[in-house]
C-alpha cells in the first residue's frame, strides 16, 4: 500500500468511495501559514462534479472539515486533517456490480489484489472521488507556492479528438447521448519557479511529477516540454540556446518546457497529461461473473461523467503542486 | 538530493562521469541469490559505447567490481555495492566548457543548483554515463524478476522519425554525418506479472515505472498501453471487456497496457519512452559565458552519440526492473 | 514534520488535544483482517482517563470512529483512519498559560519552533492525549501479531522508587496530596518472534522499537535485555550460551533480551523504559513570560496525572507492536 | 535490510569485515563544503585499532578513498562515497566458527534470517569494523555542525563498574588478561544547537538519536537527561524551571538534558549510552554446532578488544552527528 507522497510535504490520501468520509493527512504545512478558505475553496468547486451539464449528476458539496492542524484559519505546524463526508451515495447502483468487474475499472485486479476485501462500491479506494482530497492537499500547496511567486495553470487541449473549446463540449455531449464517453489531453504551466529546483537521477521534477499525476485515475500518459515530439526532432532544432534577457541568463526556446538534467531551468515548466475516456458507460460490454467465472454481459448503471478531462484539470494542478512544493522544500534545505 | 529509488529493493546511483568511480549500492537482494555474471555482463555490454559506428567511441570496459554483498558468486544478503572505474576520460575535452553551459544539458541549472561546485567535466552525476550503475542494479532485477517468471524486453520503436530498423540505423548515420543528433521511442513489454501487483494512488505501476524511467537522461515522456492515442478513443473502443481464456479471467484486449487503477491486470504491461535527441551536437551552438555573462558561439567537442536510443532499450529495461521488482516485493509482504 | 512510523506498517499519528479530533492513518492493514473492535476497546480503555483514582478526572470515552478502511469490520487494504472526537475539553484552563511555557512540558521549544502558531491548548500536538491514536494503531498492531504467534506484555516494575504493586499506588497517592507527581519504569516482554526478525544496522529491533518507544511523551531512556547493567558485566557473564532445548537451538540465558545483531534471537524480547514524572504539577513553579521577557511565578491549574506509568503501559506495547508489526513484514518480503 | 539513516542527509552504510571493502554513500552533503581531510582523519585515527594496548591489535589504516562526490576536496553535491579497503584480514582465524554461532554475536540469528548465506568471516555486515564508515559520515556531519555552531563531545564515564580514567584502564587490562572482556558507558554532550529543533512524535531528537546509536554494534541501553533516575525524581524536581539569562529564556537546570516534547530546549543535549562487554572473549563458551544441532565447547581465536568503550566514543559521537545533521535539515526546510 502506498497512497502517500512526498517527503517534505507529505500527502497522505485516505476513503473510499462508500466509506463514511474520504480525506488527506498532510505533514509539513508550515506554523503561521493562513489558509484562504474561499480560494480553497474555489479550487475545491472546479473539480466538483454536478456543476453542469458535461458531468456527473451526484450532487456534494465537497466542503472539508478540517480535523487538525488548523487553528482560525493559520497552520498549527501539526499534522493538517481535512475530511469529505460521503452523503450521496447510492450502493444499491452498484450492487449487481459484486461479481463482475467493470471494463477499464480497476475492480478485477483490486478483486485479486485485496481478495476480494476491498470496498467495492463506487470503485472504493480506487474512485476518482479520491481526486477531492487530492485538490485539498493540491490547493493547499498552490496557495503556499503562490507565496514563493509560482503559479501553475491548466487547461484542456484535447478533448474526443478536438482542440477547440466549444468543440470539445459538443464531443462531450455527442458522446453522452451515445451512451459513451471521450479522453483528452491537460496541458500545465508552471511559471515562476527559481532555476536549479529539482534533483539528479530519481529526484528529477519529471519524476516527480510524473510519480503524483500518475496517482490521478484515468491518467495513461505525461510528456515535458517537446514529449514524444521531441523524438523526431533533430538535436539542432530541439536544443535551446541561451542567451541574456533583462540581464538573465535564458534559455532562447523552450522545448525542454522549462527541465534539464531533472533541474528547472528558469523557463515555464510546461507538460502534458493524457486522459483515457471515463471507464463508465451505458453501454453493454463483455465481462466475466467471478463466482461462476462465466461470460456476462454488463450494463453499468448509476451517474458517470462521460468524460472527465475538465474536472481533471484541477487535479493536475493539485498533483503538480504537490509535487513541486516538495521539490522546493527539498531545495531549500540545502545551506546557503 | 535524491539519486536513491524505492524502498523495498532500494537502488542508490553514484558517480561522476569523470569521478574516480561510479556504482550503485543496493539494499534487498535476496541472501542466496546466484548472481549470473556472465548475463550480467552480457546486460551490460547492451548499453556500453563503442561497439559500433552508431555511438560514441568512448571505449569502456563497464565491467563491474563487488565491493561487498556478494561473497562468491551468491549475494549474502548485506548491502551490495558494485563500482566502475573511470578510466578512459578526457577532461580537457571539456576544459572550454567550464564557463558555457551546453544547450540540451544540465550544465546551467546544474551551475545554479550547486553554486559552481557540481563537477562539470562529462556532464559529472548528470552524465549518460550513470545509466551502467543503473544497468547494474537493472540486471540483478531482471534476474530476479525472471525467478519470478517476469520477463522485461524492450526494443527502439523509432528513431529519427523512421520504424524500420533499417531506416532508423540511416537516420543515425545521417545525423552524424551533419553533427546533429536524433531522438526516438522505446517501446517495452513485460510478461508474467501476476495479476493485482502495484499499489494505488501514488504507488500504482505507472507511477512506479514513471519514477524510475525519467532517472534515465534524455526520456522527455512516457506512456501506458494506448497512452495519448487513448485522449482520441471512445470509453466503448478504450476498454477492454473480459474474458475466460484458458479458464483464466483474462482482458480479451490491452488497451490499458495491462495496468488498471496501478494494478497489474495479467495483460502483458505496455509501455513507450520518448527519447529527445541527443543534446551533445557538433554544430555551433548560442549559449552564454557565465563570468562575463556575454553571448559566446558554442561549439562542443569530445565523443559523443549522434542517438541515444539503442544504447537507452536496455536502460529502460532496468528501470522498469527496478521498479517492478521493488512493487513485488511490496504485494508479497502481504499476509495470505 | 514527522509525525509518521514505519514504512511497511505505516502510521500517522495526528490531532490536537483541543483540536476538533485526534485520529491516525494506517497504510498495511492487510486486506481481509477481521478486526476485533471489543478487544481493540478493551485494550484502549486500558490508557483511558478518568477510570481510577490515581489519574486525571477528564472523562473521555475515547471510542474510535473508522472513517474508511473497514467494511463491516474487515480491512479493506485500503488506508484506514480512525478518529477520536475531542468533546470533554476545557480550553479556559489553559489561558493564563498562554504566554508562561510550563516547565517539563513542550511549550516553550514548540514555540520557538512553530513561532507561537501552535495549538497551545493541553498541549497540542505534543499532549499525552495523542497516545490515544497511538494505542488505536498499536491495538491493531497487536491483533496481526496475535495472528503471527507473536505477544506483547508490558508492566510497570517501578513507580515513584518503588516496586511493589500497592506501594506504587501509595506513592502515587502521595503525590496527588501533595500535588507533585512521580515516574517510574515499564518493562514489556515479547514472545513468539521468529528467529531472524529485524535488520542489521540502523533497522535493527533495538533501534525500531526505540523509535516508536520514544513517541510516546515523558519517554526519556529505554534498555534491552541486561541494558545498563550490562555495563557492570563481564563478557562471560554477558555472553549468552548456546544450547539444544526441545530440539531446537536455545539461547540458554536471556542477558541480551532476545536481540543479537539487532536480529530476534529466539528468546523473549525485553526491554523496559523509563517515564519521568508528569510535568503537570500544582506546586508553584518559576517561569517566564515570553511576551514580556520577565520571570512570574506559575501554578498550573487543570486536571492531570500524578503519574502516567499505568496509563503508560499499554502504549508501551502499542509502539512496541507497531515498530515489530512493520520489523515482520520487511522480514516476510524476502523471498523463500 | 535496512542500513540506511536519514531522509535529509542520508548515509548508506554498506560492506563486510572481509569483503574486499567498507564505505558509506551520503546524499545530502551541501555542494562546496570544504571537507577538511585531516580533520577527518583524526576524527578516524580515535577509532581506529591497534593504536594501544587496550585494544586489537589488527593494523588497519582506515584511510578512506573517495569514489566520487568530492573533487579537489570540496564536496560537488553529489552523493559521496567513500570506501576503506579491507586489508589485513586473517579469514582463517574464523574458519572453525563456520557452524559453530558465538554467544553474544549477530552469527545465529543472522544464519537462520540470511539462510546460511550472509559473510560469515568477521561478523561480516554486522562487524564493528562497519562503525569506520559510520565515523566518515559522522566525521563529515560534524563538519557541517560545527559551520552552524554545533558541537558534539562524548567520553567514556564508566568502564568495567569504575568511572576514574585510570581505574578504567586498569578494568580493561585485568579483564584482557583473564581472557575476559568489560563493558561501559559513554556520556555525550551536544551544545549549540538552537531552540526547537526536533520533531514532534516519531522525529523527536530521542527518538532520532536512538535510532542511529543503536546503530553501533554492543549498544544495549540509552537515556536523555536524568534518564532512567528521571523515573526516581518528583515532578517538583525533575521539571527544569525557566528564568532569564543573558536576555534569554533559559531552562535553570537541565534534568532534561535538552529536550522536550522531542524538541531542543537550548540547554546541552546530554545523553548516555550503555555498551555492554565484547561478546569476543578467549574463554571457553558453550554453543552449539548448527550443521549436527549438538553441543561443543567454543574457543574464539582471533585478535579481539576486551573493551569497545573507549574506541566507541568516537561512534557515539559520529551517529549522533548524523541524526542531528539530519533533524536541523528537517527544521531549515521550514518557510521563515
Amino acid at each position: 500500500m502506498n497512497s502517500t507522497y512526498g517527503t517534505n510535504f507529505r500527502v497522505a490520501i485516505f476513503g473510499e468511495s462508500h466509506a463514511p468520509a474520504i480525506g488527506v493527512e498532510i505533514e509539513g504545512v508550515p506554523a503561521g501559514m493562513k489558509i484562504d478558505r474561499d480560494a480553497l475553496q474555489a479550487f475545491l468547486d472546479r473539480r466538483a462534479p454536478g456543476r453542469d451539464a458535461y458531468s456527473t449528476s451526484r450532487q456534494e458539496a465537497d466542503i472539508p472539515e478540517f480535523l487538525c492542524g488548523v487553528k482560525e484559519g493559520v497552520a498549527t505546524g501539526a499534522p493538517l486533517v481535512a475530511i469529505i463526508r460521503n452523503g450521496d451515495t447510492r450502493s444499491k447502483d452498484y450492487g449487481n456490480l459484486a461479481n463482475v468487474p467493470r471494463p477499464g475499472h480497476a475492480d478485477y485486479p483490486a478483486e485479486v489484489r485485496f481478495k476480494g476485501h476491498q470496498d467495492k462500491a463506487g470503485g472504493g479506494h480506487f474512485s476518482g472521488r479520491l481526486t477531492a482530497p487530492l485538490c485539498i492537499a493540491g490547493g493547499i500547496a498552490l496557495q503556499l507556492l503562490a507565496r514563493a511567486g509560482v503559479t501553475i495553470e491548466a487547461r484542456a487541449v484535447r478533448i474526443g479528438g478536438e482542440t477547440d473549446p466549444e468543440k470539445m463540449k459538443d464531443a462531450i455531449a455527442a458522446a453522452r447521448a451515445e451512451g459513451d464517453s471521450v479522453g483528452g489531453v491537460v496541458e500545465a504551466t508552471v511559471k515562476g519557479l527559481p532555476v536549479g529546483v529539482g534533483d539528479p537521477m530519481f529526484g528529477g521534477l519529471e519524476n516527480r511529477i510524473a510519480q503524483a499525476v500518475f496517482g490521478i485515475p484515468a491518467v495513461k500518459g505525461i510528456e515535458f516540454g517537446e514529449g514524444f515530439a521531441a523524438a523526431e526532432l533533430k538535436g539542432s532544432e530541439n536544443n535551446d540556446p541561451y542567451g541574456i534577457v533583462e540581464g538573465q541568463v535564458t534559455p532562447l526556446t523552450n522545448h525542454a518546457g522549462g527541465i534539464l538534467g531533472g533541474l528547472s531551468t528558469g523557463a515555464p515548466l510546461v507538460f502534458r497529461v493524457a486522459f483515457k475516456p471515463t471507464p463508465s458507460i451505458a453501454k453493454e460490454q463483455d465481462s466475466v461473473d467471478l463466482s461462476t467465472r462465466t461470460p456476462v454481459k454488463l450494463v453499468v448503471k448509476g451517474r458517470h461523467d462521460p468524460c472527465v478531462v475538465l474536472r481533471a484539470v484541477p487535479c493536475v494542478e493539485a498533483a503538480a503542486a504537490i509535487a513541486l512544493y516538495d521539490a522546493i522544500l527539498e531545495w531549500r534545505k540545502e545551506p546557503a
